[in-house]
């Protein structure tokens, strides 16, 4: 239930992308230079994407932020950046800074955003200016000081990487009004959130509708395929007919682009998304009762085929500093206790983790996972069921 | 003969390649994690490329050298960078600045480095030292002045990207010398250069070892594949060793690293190195007598399977500016007159671009390329003649 960290949400394997793979083959496989194929791929995801207009594609998610924000720093000519704390968008320089610090480290975010690796310039941070997931009044206060300079608010519609966090009601559409007002581009990090749910992405599952976002992960049915769209007026901040540069030798390598044609070709059949929320609704009604029936301190939020686990707290976190009450030395125990009966989860060290299901698993499989999770679960009882030794920071 | 831009040195649909994908579809394509392919290839490149103690793999050029750069800065706790002028070194705002300004904006380049994209905060540019190609005294002077504060000194040993700007005697000895004395790391970004001459990349070509380098284009056979490497303390800064973070889905992705085993297996034959030489030899034999013969004032420099043209000189360019003779222009009536004659040459847009040829092609392949040459050539030889109308910037 690792799915290559979403990128799998057509499993293993699977004959659609195998068939892709044969057709590179035939056709020579490399080439630097547009296609039918990537035409093809061009206009079927912009019919898809809400927000998308015009689409450039990449290989890799860092990549696909990285250019977008530099499209939008050209577009406004401005340089600041507000994000939100808990979001991931990237391991780069412009936006791997005051994201998901440690809780040690996590108070003085705000006034001084954390550097998530070594390696990058403490002045980077100076044009970041961090905020909290669903607060309106912290947003209207970023855009009343920073507004003028800013050029983009980016946020990931669903904080997979920091615990499912979800939206609340109200506040991305908040988000696109001030944004509106203040001339700032609303940029959705859909890399993980697009195809989950719908073929729309989370734009079209929550209405609201950015400026620009990138997508990835699933789009290239497995294979190193992302993508960058949003307004034409936006998009054309490209070289040839902008002055911002975006190339590269593999960008849209015909590889990806064919395997991406595979996965678009799979997610419209009219069983996908009914498949996979069948596979949604069937394990989290499981997970639900055996947390019900254990009495377990812990909580699995999920939107589409993607779910956390978030150990310390009963119901789904609203902000980054929520999750600080997971504890990673018992999701570590978990995750042990799961793979060594035959179910595999990630951790990835830090925030609560994602995990989910493709389009090829079964309500069979999903009926396994849930017996290896019983077992554990039940197993673990005495250290789930203890409250929470929280190092949670209360707002300031 | 644009060999998707140097990633082709295995042609296209070389049979390899096309047995590698039949070998990523059995075994399901999309996994995340490292296998036995991966280990293996990190020690085949690892036994070829000098520098090489330790390796970690990304997907594009550009990947490579943002991921480096955030090395040698953690692990020097520096963030100055000393680059070379004309020498390019990926899309990213780490080091897409003071590289290839255009001839008008060149002459303030050493003072206020020039920001190749629009997007890019100009605060960027306070950590770029740019220094002109093969000159002593200003290295020198560089280092006595910004030494304590830089990280690293990046350079293409064979600078294609602006006419294929070779290292003169004793110049790549003495950057390898300063730097180890003043504690700077020396970087080759080799993303071009590796496997075009020899197996073992520039470094081995001109006896001079960095402290890590980039390598990619032909590594991963065509597929998008790359990597840096190099003295295993500092590679040790990445995570989970080290503090500084190098991750992402697609990094490493089963596909190509099949591919890459499939291009070194290849690369390893007996013939392949001796086949691309005796074509070098063969087709600048030709195009030297071409342009003697019609007395024309171009030039093709070259560093094993890949060669620029230089219009406007006679001699191969020493540094970034010598290379401002070059007009855009007639280059592009060049490439138009060649393809409609069936010779496909690319042009980037600015510098003299680079060009090659791949293991597929035969001999036969490089006289047709020199009999479209030599008729293109023999019809623009007015053009051609003409003394240089040059942009040039004399050294202040």
């Amino acid at each position: 239930m690792c799915c290559a960290h979403g990128a799998a949400l057509l499993g293993h394997g699977h004959p659609a992308v195998a068939q892709a793979l044969r057709q590179a083959i035939k056709l020579g496989f490399v080439n630097s230079f547009e296609t039918e194929f990537h035409e093809e791929l061009a206009r079927r995801v912009c019919a898809l994407i809400p927000c998308a207009e015009k689409i450039r594609f990449c290989s890799s998610g860092s990549e696909a932020t990285l250019h977008l924000i530099r499209i939008c720093r050209g577009f406004t000519g401005r340089n600041k950046i507000i994000r939100i704390e808990g979001h991931f968008h990237g391991y780069h320089e412009l936006i791997y800074i005051g994201g998901q610090p440690p809780p040690d480290k996590f108070p003085e975010n705000r006034n001084r955003p954390y550097l998530e690796s070594a390696g990058i310039p403490s002045e980077f941070a100076n044009l970041i200016i961090p905020l909290p997931y669903n607060d309106p009044p912290a947003l209207r206060q970023a855009i009343a000081e920073h507004g003028k300079d800013t050029a983009l608010v980016i946020l990931e519609p669903v904080n997979y990487n920091s615990g499912c966090i979800l939206p609340q009601p109200g506040y991305l559409e908040l988000v696109r009004q001030l944004t509106k007002d203040a001339g700032i581009i609303l940029f959705f990090d859909e890399i993980q959130s697009s195809f989950k749910k719908s073929s729309g992405g989370a734009q079209h599952d929550f209405g609201v509708i950015p400026d620009v976002c990138t997508i990835g992960k699933s789009l290239g049915g497995g294979l190193p395929l992302s993508a960058f769209c949003g307004r034409a007026d936006i998009m054309d901040m490209c070289k040839p007919i902008g002055p911002v540069q975006h190339s590269g030798t593999f960008n849209a390598h015909l590889v990806p682009v064919l395997a991406g044609l595979a996965f678009l070709e799979e997610a419209a059949k009219p069983g996908f998304y009914p498949h996979l929320r069948a596979l949604e609704v069937h394990f989290h009604e499981g997970l639900d009762r055996i947390i019900n029936d254990y009495d377990l301190n812990m909580v699995a939020p999920h939107h589409g085929a993607r779910f956390n686990i978030i150990l310390g707290r009963r119901t789904p976190a609203l902000r980054y500093e929520d999750a600080f009450c997971h504890s990673r030395d018992v999701m570590l125990q978990l995750i042990r206790e799961c793979w060594e009966r035959g179910l595999y989860l990630h951790d990835y060290g830090g925030s609560p983790a994602h995990h989910g299901y493709s389009i090829q698993h079964t309500k069979a499989d999903i009926d396994r996972a849930l017996n290896v999770l019983a077992d554990v679960l039940k197993a673990m009882k005495p250290v789930l069921k203890k409250p929470c030794a929280s190092r949670s920071v209360t707002r300031g």
